[in-house]
């Protein structure tokens, strides 16, 4: 049997550290699931930065490429504040999300039971809470031509951005977010301001016409980004998938994540399109940041980088059992009371970093 | 004294049963005030539309320079589904945004006392909360070119959308922004995607100047827009006036609107700039939409509009003392109990929309 192929990318902050706990349930996988991994590990951000000033290298994404999944920490830095639009840290996880072709950027926001009071919303409100944001990550504004800032003749200046969605862009992530419905609930909300923008008209007509033809027994509705934000907030409960452009989906996935209070538990897939070769590139994270404020203190919450690891094992190995074993650890191990910094509440035990990735393997 | 020139646009769904409520503040302030208004009346969005074929009359444009403030009930209607892009209702409010340079959008999200229970959030995160969002208008991705659907070689199309900021486009509004925190709370916290984004960047960085050159006195802070969803559902206290772009102030005041638990309450102003004469356009309109499922029954919520009518006296007309005393009758007639069906309470007296607007002159 091959060794699974894993591309580890630590990167800023407090990612280091996250990803280390992922390392224990490597080793348990190895010893206890008859699994074993080749890992590779390599430098982004930041730290990639300080050592080869680039956020990322050609070389990197080879390596991607020759992965069968990319595990990523997190990216940014405040020490590099000041360098030039091109170098800033988080170009790595964006060239990343290019070269490679990682389309469709599956956000989960869930609550856990043992966490719902840490919502700020009311526990009637988001008990239960369960919705699936499927994001396009490679079009859109954020890399649409042209764009740049000019100097006009008067020395004033002008920024501009170009929104592009193409109509096989937008198929190709309605379809992964119709695909996931029929595993849920079986319903996709479409999110953009159509109202407003052309690019938006586009994406509602190109997705109406991929669930006529494709997907007919998926439920699906459309609404309004500024309404969508409104009804996140109202009543969450109302979306079982929603899928969205690049910028929208940046800030309703990021919202949805806080309706669930614990932003240290989300994790998220970020998926390319199958190869001639079936393989699929595809790159795992957790939702929060580098968090620079904590990092290096062996406080930070490892649960949304060894979820982010579960969905690898779901998504891009096929494993199931595995997969489902993690997530009910984590939920097992968070009932019996252990609380990392960011999720403690009165009159659970309060653990660090390790303790806490210890805790889920001995759960396993 | 010369009468204030008012020109009054209801527009849809429940816009002129609302607007109507205004109309006995605006008989109060006659007889009791002293005042007089010169009031005329059109047509906008889909009433427009019916009568005349377009969502709005370059006419009314005309109406809206001669008059001293507009005052908008709202726009959107199902039944114009259909119609194409430049047809559609809300035609009317952006062409009136773009055509009088109605560049600063004011949304206050303040939760009233009476009603900290009608949040989702939970009232220890939402009591006291004021903030006010300023937003531009004119500008962004809302307006840019290029923009348009076009079809490719091969049949597929292509949506595309382009946004565009100049450096005296965000000069005006963020010093709509420093000036309005100097008589608050002297914090301006200014929301982009520079991190993604480069007329996001050159946003931070004129308002950065301004700020320097201009405002030194007032606390200047940044945050991206995803962050910043996330914050205001994390802690919305935190905020005094947020400044931003077009689109996403659309979806960011849209969130914030909603941490209050009361749509129907809601007022906003939009500003344009002071004309040689001194004069300065301004619309002022309730943040709620046009609600259809609601409309004709009489039992909207009219405070919004009432609210929106309120700004107008003191933005437009500098009437301080009488835009605080609809502002206390409104918080007086609520603390005694009346309630729209949209803020219904246990225990509280639930009434129709002219019953509230009555209830709010009789308290003056
Ligand atoms: C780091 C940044 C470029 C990125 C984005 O805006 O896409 C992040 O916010 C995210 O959502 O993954
Ligand atoms: C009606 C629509 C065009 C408008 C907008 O997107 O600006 C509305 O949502 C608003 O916020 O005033």
């Amino acid at each position: 049997k091959q060794p699974v192929k894993l591309l580890v990318l630590p990167g800023d902050g407090i990612g280091p550290e996250v990803v280390r706990e992922v390392g224990r349930i490597i080793a348990w996988l190895e010893k206890k699931r008859g699994l074993t991994f080749e890992l590779t590990e390599d430098l982004v951000g930041g730290a990639s930065l300080a050592e080869y000033g680039v956020p990322i290298r050609d070389e990197v994404i080879e390596k991607a490429w020759a992965a069968d999944a990319v595990l990523f920490g997190s990216v940014g830095d405040p020490k590099w504040g000041h360098v030039s639009f091109d170098k800033r840290p988080e170009v790595a996880i964006l060239k990343l999300r290019q070269e490679l072709g990682l389309f469709a950027n599956l956000r989960p926001a869930k609550v856990f039971d043992a966490l719902v009071d840490s919502s700020t919303l009311k526990p009637d409100v988001v008990r239960g809470l369960d919705i699936m944001i499927v994001r396009e990550t490679v079009g859109g504004i954020y890399f649409g031509d042209p764009r740049g800032i000019e100097t006009l003749p008067d020395g004033s200046k002008r920024g501009i951005n170009t929104e592009v969605y193409t109509t096989s862009e937008i198929q190709r992530v309605a379809r992964v977010a119709f695909d996931l419905a029929r595993k849920r609930d079986n319903r996709v909300c479409s999110v953009e301001k159509c109202n407003v923008m052309e690019s938006g008209l586009l994406w509602k007509e190109v997705v109406t016409d991929v669930h006529a033809r494709e997907f007919p027994d998926v439920t699906l509705s459309h609404m309004l980004a500024d309404n969508c934000a409104m009804q996140l907030v109202r009543n969450p409960r109302q979306f079982d998938v929603l899928v969205t452009g690049n910028l929208f989906g940046d800030i309703l996935s990021d919202l949805a994540s806080m309706l669930t209070g614990s932003l240290g538990m989300l994790p998220s897939a970020t998926l390319g399109a199958e190869q001639a070769d079936g393989r699929r590139p595809a790159l795992y994270e957790p939702i929060h940041g580098s968090a620079p404020d904590i990092a290096g203190q062996g406080i930070a919450n490892p649960i949304a980088q060894i979820l982010s690891f579960a969905m690898l094992l779901r998504y891009s190995l096929n494993l199931q059992t595995e997969a489902d074993m993690i997530e009910q650890a984590v939920s097992n191990v968070l009932a019996s009371g252990l609380r990392t910094a960011d999720i403690m509440a009165e009159g659970m035990a309060r653990v660090g970093t390790s303790v806490m990735g210890e805790a889920i393997v001995r759960e396993l």
